[in-house]
């Protein structure tokens, strides 16, 4: 099968190495705007052949769109418009505004929404990680608004590049998403700012600094230009778990402030129940 | 060399594994009041032989106390009176109100105060990891007040052990573990409450969670009878480094509820520039 991937950043890279060691894609069409990018994956091997997306359109039965939320949400409409009878998929992190955007369009139904819950902190076609996706969960949203044959082909993909399958509407998604993806990057954003600052005044801060450090601050240098339109397009569910997580953060300042070392015990000791979860 | 490790935890066991495979120590006694872990490091060979704290010291000539700061704030005056000659050391997180509690001890000079900025989330002798301490840094507080043969052997055992040496009065150590370490497990922790919160109506929250989530939240996992005393005796500093968190989260709450994303774009690329530390 011709797959057409439009974004050669880390995702649709990524996607094109899996789809073509796993023999789902005989050939990767490469569409980018960023002709760095786009050079850079056909020097790599990671596409085939670098076109125009018309042509690109033309010449695949797949589409995969792996650009930004926002870019994604100005593309999708007249994309849909081109197609005949192609099947075309997005990768994004957010699902709702995403759906919404082609409704009303009359070829909706070759469209499959889905979130492969699979990154890095790193951007580009030189960060493609082997065996990428795998093992990780792929989410289909609004699967019953697809074609039975675009959804199958779909779910063949990810099953093929090692991913479990997990359905969802795209609302569930995003709010699943503020929890388990959105807010880690606030905080790790935000923890990267609080020791940035100090270090302002205090040169020698970082030398300290270790694997836990590492840990919690690794998220924090991605990329805006993919996470400020997530963010955007995700306001009300962010903000309600920015809140919450706020509010806890608040717990943790109290018990220390009134020396409640009973009640920071009692925190920490719910706070490692997070093992049940993550072994 | 015979040395004396006080707490077959995670640390103490991981040191003692280190010490022998580099032959810095020719045998290795262990001290616990948890018969569990001490016979638990006995078994997995960590320790050559188990034994009470009065004859532990009398057969070593380097005792290692690798406890929870709180157990050594309370062991450490009465075990610098036991001693004759030997050398002591501790491994603890904080160091102000450890040093602060030997200060007029007449065998001061036969401690060494430092801090192996090496550890993981887990606990326990069945936890050591090959290769700990390997090419981070150990942290050596108010080594003028140390005598030059025990501070010399100090820095001999990090060195065999594959670790860089920083010196550091025990204030402006506390100060920055606060900003490298003991905020991260805060902001873990509250991640962790964050999430394990909206579980209580959202079964599957944890469906989608991936790396990134896993990353972040890693250090939720710690063990409050370790962090409960870290953060009594840091109290001020951490309270310090987490109200500054908290401000620059309230900054990207502020950013999206005033739909302000030119500066939430600013604040992420600062962010980033913790690439220029964390390569």
């Amino acid at each position: 099968m011709t797959v057409a991937i439009i974004g050669t950043g880390l995702i649709g890279c990524s996607m094109a190495s899996r789809l073509k060691e796993t023999g789902f894609a005989q050939k990767v069409i490469g569409v980018d705007n960023n002709m760095q990018n786009l050079q850079t994956a056909m020097q790599l091997g990671w596409i085939d052949e670098a076109m125009l997306l018309d042509e690109a359109i033309r010449q695949s039965e797949l589409i995969i769109i792996a650009i930004p939320v926002d870019a994604t949400l100005h593309l999708l409409p007249g994309l849909m418009n081109k197609i005949d009878g192609q099947v075309v998929m997005d990768v994004g992190s957010t699902k709702k505004m995403i759906c919404n955007s082609i409704t009303g369009n009359s070829k909706r139904n070759r469209f499959v929404a889905t979130h492969p819950m699979w990154g890095t902190e790193k951007s580009g076609p030189e960060a493609v990680v082997k065996d990428a996706f795998k093992d990780r969960v792929a989410v289909i949203c609004d699967k019953e608004r697809s074609d039975p044959d675009a959804l199958s082909l779909v779910e063949r993909l990810y099953t093929a590049i090692g991913m479990r399958l997990v359905y969802m509407d795209p609302a569930a998604h995003d709010v699943h998403a503020a929890y388990v993806s959105h807010i880690s990057h606030v905080a790790s954003y935000a923890l990267s700012l609080t020791v940035l600052e100090k270090e302002k005044e205090e040169d020698a801060i970082f030398e300290l600094a270790s694997g836990g450090f590492e840990s919690t601050v690794r998220l924090a240098k991605s990329n805006p230009d993919m996470w400020v339109p997530i963010f955007m397009q995700n306001k009300e569910n962010v903000l309600d778990v920015l809140n919450e997580h706020i509010s806890q953060l608040r717990k943790f300042k109290s018990c220390l402030e009134k020396e409640n070392y009973e009640y920071l015990a009692e925190l920490i000791g719910n706070a490692n129940k997070i093992k049940r979860i993550l072994k």
